[in-house]
């Protein structure tokens, strides 16, 4: 079996084509939502399309726990990764390239050119490790909000993203409501479950407890790799489902089966061993293990419905003007379905224009990020939808 | 909260009282499932009730992964840790032990007083590690039932165990039809998914990936414990349920909230935390590295249907004698509702006789191991019903 996390396929008509990435620095100080203050930072970020002449056509967005700014195109001839989301992305695609101007940055606390753990700290000339100022789903959305404030983008037409993205999502609908038109928030939580907590804890447990971790103060290239390995294969089972890895692995065999005297006992035995180590595997040669217990965290840490004493998540979506569409996944057990909804009723109670879609696609979370005409069609009529006043 | 993964509870009137470990020595050559051989294996076990003059009210209880063969009754006045299924076994309780003469077994494998790769090898006076045999469910039994050779009993009265203690109650019904009357699997699977073979695979890499685990030779005292507890902890997720742990925990918080510039930024901040931590940590003072690998991978390799080259269930049945109950648990989704259902269905499809109850408990998987009324009197009803003879 072909592993099939990282892609790789060629570019076809209609593509983004060639995307060059590129840096916002700002060099007013950053105060993250806990009061710690950086002087400055950095955010990575591509744009694919045109922003018009009123600025009105922009479209954030937001990536996952594992994701970065790359959700489209390429990044040379010879460097033919697609983005993340490309199939979603593009000239006639669902997010319409030819019509929006499409941005995605990588998030604060990131490791693909954002300012974050494994950055330079210029006071030290070493990683910032764990002196790292905690982040949160706030500090992201408020770092991308000054992002738009340098492309002179006042509000954008829609914000867009899945789990962690879903999480920024409905932070910028609250945290700016006056900025954002359109919300489509997929595959997430207003706050994560117990059970969703306990994974992200064992995953920060396997890297914080690898030898190489260090305190978090280790070198580039001498990271907790072991550590980090395990916890993206653990978590790469909570993104799939049991249905779905029955029909991708069932019980298949390698070729060589174990259980010979003389060979490994431990040995890949099963398909879905074989897989959930590549997975391990090629994770730890793009991504930071301090980014991943910083991201986990902020998981962990969003909690929207704790922002109400009652937690009554009506009375915090009150300030919401945005439209919103909805997007569930019935596979999907680690933002299952109910905390799809959770969100829905809590914007109808509160008044607002809130469309719910609850998807049969059959592998789990990341259903998000597959093939799906179905998400497509939701997501292109609901951008070109007439943009009613909210009160 | 007070983790509550290992229980300590004064004694009660009606209780089994002090028990005493036996070893069984099995001094003829044992040879395992894969052709391996091991010149003799010791297997320890507990006893609770009174074998009758005909032999015939023998129950053998089977346990599951991190189990042993302690289920009823404390060691001594100063070792008041009551067995792992107290609550279910003793006078006057669902197994009765004025009525029943109670067996249980540490498994082949296992690391409680049974032969396994943490015992010494006689030709090197070291622990076997790796060079112990494969481990299956199949061995398992067979040890179960050279012991009841021993013990004078031709045939048991019931077979009952949860999980892997479920597979060998199926695997008594198939490998030695004439030898049980009853069987009263729980929570358990013919075969594993594949979701479930990947969680258990995390499991073994984390503890392979343990520096110390050194190729499995590693010394008492040494061993994986950061891996084995990470196992652990990861395992211990599958055996709740999203409610059950929403209920248990939420979003708790512990006194000392993180986020303060000056704290450490991945100090336990959710009770669920804490709680994990505890599991994990007070298993590795418990259990051996490496017979989490043996065992994991007997659950792994256990495949009743591909016994038939079909791989029909039903005709892996047609041997069967014995009654069965099987029970299964609305929330335990790692051997699901409806894996338990197949067994049902395919029992039944055999001509045989099969009862299924699924009980509502909401604690996941390890409802088995709970209080359970239900449970109690399902079971105490099927233990005095009438023996009927099968083809």
């Amino acid at each position: 079996m072909n592993p099939s996390g990282d892609e790789y396929q060629s570019l076809e008509e209609g593509e983004v084509g060639l995307v060059t990435p590129q840096d916002f620095l700002l060099s007013a100080p950053f105060t993250f939502h806990n009061g710690s203050r950086l002087p400055g930072i950095t955010i990575r970020y591509e744009t694919y399309g045109r922003l018009n002449d009123s600025h009105s056509n922009a479209i954030l967005i937001c990536h996952a726990l594992s994701g970065d700014h790359h959700c489209a195109g390429v990044h040379g001839v010879t460097d033919r990764k697609v983005g993340w989301w490309n199939h979603f992305i593009g000239p006639g695609k669902a997010v319409d390239t030819r019509e929006y101007f499409v941005i995605c940055t990588n998030c604060i606390g990131g490791c693909q050119g954002s300012t974050g753990p494994s950055s330079i700290n210029p006071e030290t000339g070493r990683p910032y490790g764990l002196s790292f100022p905690r982040v949160t789903i706030e500090d992201m959305v408020k770092a991308q909000a000054q992002l738009m404030d340098y492309l002179g983008i006042d509000k954008l037409h829609a914000v867009i993203g899945g789990s962690m993205g879903g999480m920024q999502v409905l932070e910028w609908a609250v945290q700016f409501p006056d900025r954002v038109d359109r919300i489509v928030p997929m595959a997430t939580t207003a706050c994560q479950s117990a059970q969703a907590i306990a994974f992200d804890e064992v995953g920060r447990q396997a890297i914080i407890t690898d030898p190489k971790w260090r305190g978090g103060s280790y070198l580039p290239d001498e990271g907790p790799d072991v550590g980090l390995a395990v916890a993206r294969m653990m978590a790469h089972i909570t993104y799939l489902s049991d249905e779905g890895m029955a029909q991708k692995f069932g019980r298949s065999r390698r070729a060589s089966e174990g259980g010979g005297a003389n060979q490994d006992p431990f040995d890949v035995e099963f398909e879905v061993e074989s897989y959930l180590r590549y997975q391990g595997q090629s994770f730890v040669n793009r991504f930071d293990a301090n980014t991943y217990l910083y991201f986990t965290r902020a998981l962990n840490l969003f909690d929207l419905p704790g922002r109400d004493s009652d937690r009554r998540l009506d009375r915090v979506f009150e300030i919401v003007k945005a439209r919103s569409l909805i997007i569930g996944f019935k596979s999907d057990w680690l933002f299952p379905p109910s905390q799809n909804r959770d969100i829905v009723h809590a914007l109808t109670q509160a008044g607002k224009q809130a469309s719910y879609a609850e998807l049969e696609m059959e592998m789990g979370h990341d259903s998000f990020l597959l093939h799906a005409p179905e998400l497509y069609d939701l997501v292109r009529g609901f951008l070109v939808s007439p943009n009613l006043v909210q009160s």
